[in-house]
């Protein structure tokens, strides 16, 4: 049996497991990181558990995947920036020192590029041969699937849906840009104009309410929960009518912490659709919230080093 | 000697040459349409100038190209809609008739895709294996490539650039969405906005002041044509910087009309790009007007056809 390793390198924790080629996770452990410590001791410590974890596992290990935030050079893998939740990280190559190690390949992606793998390998996008899955959590990520193949762009970098400039005048982002998509629609987002319409209403409000709270709020009728997710689902649907008008997709997929919401944010997210999409493309497009939800990390980290260890399809 | 047809349709006439492999045109004639006849009659015109051509000329004929305004899909080359010039267009495939008259394989397309595959075989595009080429003219169209080939979309619509939502209160559009590019930076838009900047101001200004004459009023040194142009050029830049983001490619190509006005509309979208792109995204991205101008019709549907008949080439 051949079985792939993935690593979900998260700021506290990598998620390291054992998947096989049906999306089958066959061994899972948490490694817990120090992101003070140095970049050899972080990948040492999550090799030696991945050592252990193949030597107990009969078979034969294809390649191992990395799912990182921030930005991956494809080439090298190396973590050009966007994870400033470990520092050590940035710079250094991962898949070099794992590769080096375990003899086989090894391949690095951003996360939601991961994500999209993931559902193309063994969620929802099986049924799709182009699709765009966004995850909205604390950052709005994104990934594109295009003809059968995950694409990644130049350099390693497509996908960064979340800093699409939804209003020339708005919002400032970190990114330098304003009016960035994820300042209207991530979870910090939502629970800020919610805080703000309460306030501006009067209406005292703890300041711990979190994106799920407010959505549960939401579907117990509280009109400003109402109303916050109503604007982020708007954003999202002028997301998505951008996207389709570009790329002509089949399906998005919505996944990351948001997703939870489920229906809420669904619902509104396709009555939108239709206010920011050219007819003709619009039409026969699905969204839906993604299948792999829990251990979306950790298979869309072994989903893209499977499905770039899979045979060139045709394409076009 | 192997060498492909191309036929650039267009509302009263059609293009109809011979090009090589090389991107040279052995032949050409332009076919006045009546946009009043019926389907079989203006396709018969074409195809009886195409077989003289043909007759005419040594070597063998691979494939044949046609380039048209509007939605065309791609399985069966039929227009949808977009094409209100040739209503006898819509709703009939013209390479169905083409490939029985003339046996060999007959592709329809999008005229901006048409466009970029123009540029990826015989332009600028020759240098890149990821692109957006937008065509600025009386519309806004575009066209993608990724990873070495033209990208379509999952039906064929892929790159409707002009129909992108950039203000979601802005100007309302034909195609039922609000603020859309091509609102902001076509050539009846720059027109509109000049016109209203010295209106508004008092100037009286000949209605049938072009685009063209627009941006030789703004290398002049008149203000408004310089803020209309500049406005143009920031949208321009917006939209560029939203791809960048999301597909991380390695340059932008302007063709249409106003892409005659060379570095007049060069600098300042390059100098804008920087305000609406990730930094490390944005580096290296480069800015340039097409190379195939006055002849971009024809040799994009040529070429179209002459990159969909190449072997598929390895991808990701």
């Amino acid at each position: 049996m051949k079985y792939f390793a993935g690593i979900d390198l998260g700021g506290t924790a990598a998620k390291v497991g054992l998947v096989n080629t049906d999306g089958e996770i066959l061994k899972q452990v948490s490694v817990g990181i120090d992101n003070r410590d140095r970049f050899i001791n972080i990948v040492t410590s999550i090799a030696d558990v991945l050592a252990v974890m193949i030597r107990d596992t009969p078979g034969e290990l294809t390649a191992i995947g990395i799912g990182a935030p921030g930005f991956v050079e494809e080439k090298t893998g190396v973590l050009l920036s966007g994870s400033e939740n470990i520092p050590a990280m940035k710079g250094n190559s991962m898949p070099a020192h794992l590769n080096e190690k375990f003899g086989v390949p090894v391949f690095a992606d951003n996360d939601a590029t991961c994500a999209a793998a993931g559902e193309l390998k063994f969620g929802i996008g099986v049924n799709y041969r182009s699709f765009v899955l966004i995850t909205l959590g604390t950052g709005i990520g994104g990934g594109l699937v295009m003809d059968g193949r995950v694409y990644r762009g130049s350099r390693g970098f497509a996908g960064e849906i979340g800093h699409i400039s939804l209003n020339a005048n708005g919002i400032w982002c970190n990114c330098g840009t304003r009016g960035c998509f994820e300042q209207y629609a991530s979870a910090p987002a939502i629970k800020r104009n919610y805080l703000e319409k309460c306030r501006k209403r009067g209406l005292k409000i703890n300041d711990t309410v979190t994106a799920q709270e407010i959505f549960a709020r939401a579907g117990e009728g509280d009109v400003f929960a109402e109303d916050a997710v109503d604007e982020a689902a708007r954003a999202v649907a002028r997301v998505f009518g951008i996207l389709i008008n570009l790329l002509n997709p089949e399906a998005f997929i919505i996944g990351g912490g948001v997703s939870r919401a489920g229906d809420l944010i669904l619902n509104p997210v396709r009555r939108y659709l239709d206010d920011f999409a050219w007819p003709l493309l619009r039409r026969g497009v699905e969204v839906h919230i993604a299948a792999l939800q829990n251990d979306a990390g950790l298979l869309g980290a072994a989903a893209q080093a499977l499905e770039r260890c899979s045979p060139t399809q045709e394409v076009g």
